[in-house]
């Protein structure tokens, strides 16, 4: 099953952050598939200046582009009315939080300012966008999807924090620790995924799916020319877990190939 | 050997949010020992309306008093200024981040500025205390203490911040869930968990011992009449697996008991 086909039961999608890397990636490989989701909605902060984004809407009547600023609530809010107006009375059935910022900072230099700003955007926007976005998934989860309401996926409602390996308190020792010494970023991550594992407590009972998930790294201009993984391979990768998801993945913390992360 | 004995070859200690709680039964506990430390630097946001913490400095000469808001960085630097004072050309042999608060909010209710709020105290203040305090810290560690240079503990300089069970991702599931949907509170945990283990990471090769500590579930205003524990339990416990902290609990996330915790 390639990693698109197995969206082919997904209805809707939701991507944040989808002007580039990763979250362009995601809508491209989704729109292009040959079981792409009846509808893409990307957000993006500023919709004018997201190019590639423009060009690939054109190309794909299915992708929606909506205005997003995930640290402003009143932002939030608008998007989950444009959403609702989209969707024309169906749930949503995914929610990939994808949006998100690395503000660099080692022990030496990081600042309050650096550690809050960096919170709000990689772990509090995921909780208040999924919040906003509680109406939609829950309409999309009572309705069951294909396999019937018993069965949690993408098929229903799931929810997908995108996280990061380096947000593992766990894996944050030894030689990973010494590479990569980001406080501000790693925290936050730890703490989205914290978040994550709270909304599955909580969303559990309406049979909403929700998961952390580390793309890999990727050559995105946040990873870098120096990772090993291209944007494609690791979008390739996750929309295959995505489509995948089922309850035993209901509060997890997963990697692009599946396997499962330690905390 | 009791608990306040194994601080013996401790010289200085420095907690935060001490006019009351635990951070107060640190404070009387280690007052109180047969083994006091040299000088015990308790910090309060108030120190005058911490009428408690007051008469037990009366009592106790080697209790200093001073006064610190650990959400304000100029409050922070004051403060690092009133301990080198304090401390007459010595080092700080143990800082225990013990100030924090719970802001109860739900899936529901809970908003980004609660998020954010609890994250700024309890996970980002100890960060921007440790950073503050860290030439004193540095002091003492390369003084060695007693059992040599080699050694880490309180004898010679550790940081100790004060983390809960239910900043634990792993455990936030099934009954233990469900039974405190604390999201604001659980996050700003996990999230100084993380700080905790990035200051170990980075503070290890300087000889400073960095480490979390669940103190169970207490009898204080935060932890409720309900709870198991009366304070003095607590933190006579607490103090035995703080005086006997060494390298292999460097980075780790303890119970009150000295049992591992996952993260």
């Amino acid at each position: 099953m390639s990693a698109a086909s197995s969206f082919g039961s997904c209805g809707s999608v939701l991507v944040t952050g989808a002007s580039r890397g990763l979250g362009l990636q995601i809508v491209r490989s989704l729109a292009s598939g040959d079981f792409s989701p009846g509808k893409i909605i990307a957000t993006a902060r500023d919709p004018d200046s997201a190019q590639e984004l423009q060009t690939l809407a054109e190309n794909h009547p299915n992708i929606h582009i909506i205005t997003l600023d995930v640290v402003s609530q009143q932002s939030i809010d608008a998007a989950a009315k444009d959403a609702e107006r989209l969707l024309q009375g169906d749930g949503l059935n995914c929610l990939i939080n994808n949006a998100g910022i690395n503000v660099l900072g080692d022990f030496q230099s990081t600042t309050a300012d650096m550690m809050i700003q960096n919170f709000h955007t990689n772990a509090v926007a995921p909780l208040m966008i999924t919040k906003a976005l509680l109406p939609l998934l829950r309409r999309a989860a009572s309705r069951g999807g294909a396999g019937g309401a018993g069965r949690m996926g993408v098929q229903r409602a799931a929810v997908v924090n995108m996280s990061s390996l380096l947000g593992s308190v766990e894996l944050n020792w030894g030689e990973n620790a010494n590479s990569l010494k980001w406080i501000p970023y790693r925290t936050s991550k730890s703490a989205l995924n914290m978040v994550s594992r709270c909304m599955a407590v909580d969303l559990e009972s309406e049979g909403i799916l929700c998961m952390a998930l580390h793309p890999g790294w990727v050559r995105t201009d946040m990873g870098g020319p120096q990772a090993p993984l291209s944007a494609e391979e690791s979008i390739s990768s996750i929309l295959s877990v995505i489509g995948g998801l089922s309850e035993k993945d209901h509060g997890s913390f997963l990697q692009y190939t599946g396997e499962p992360l330690l905390w």
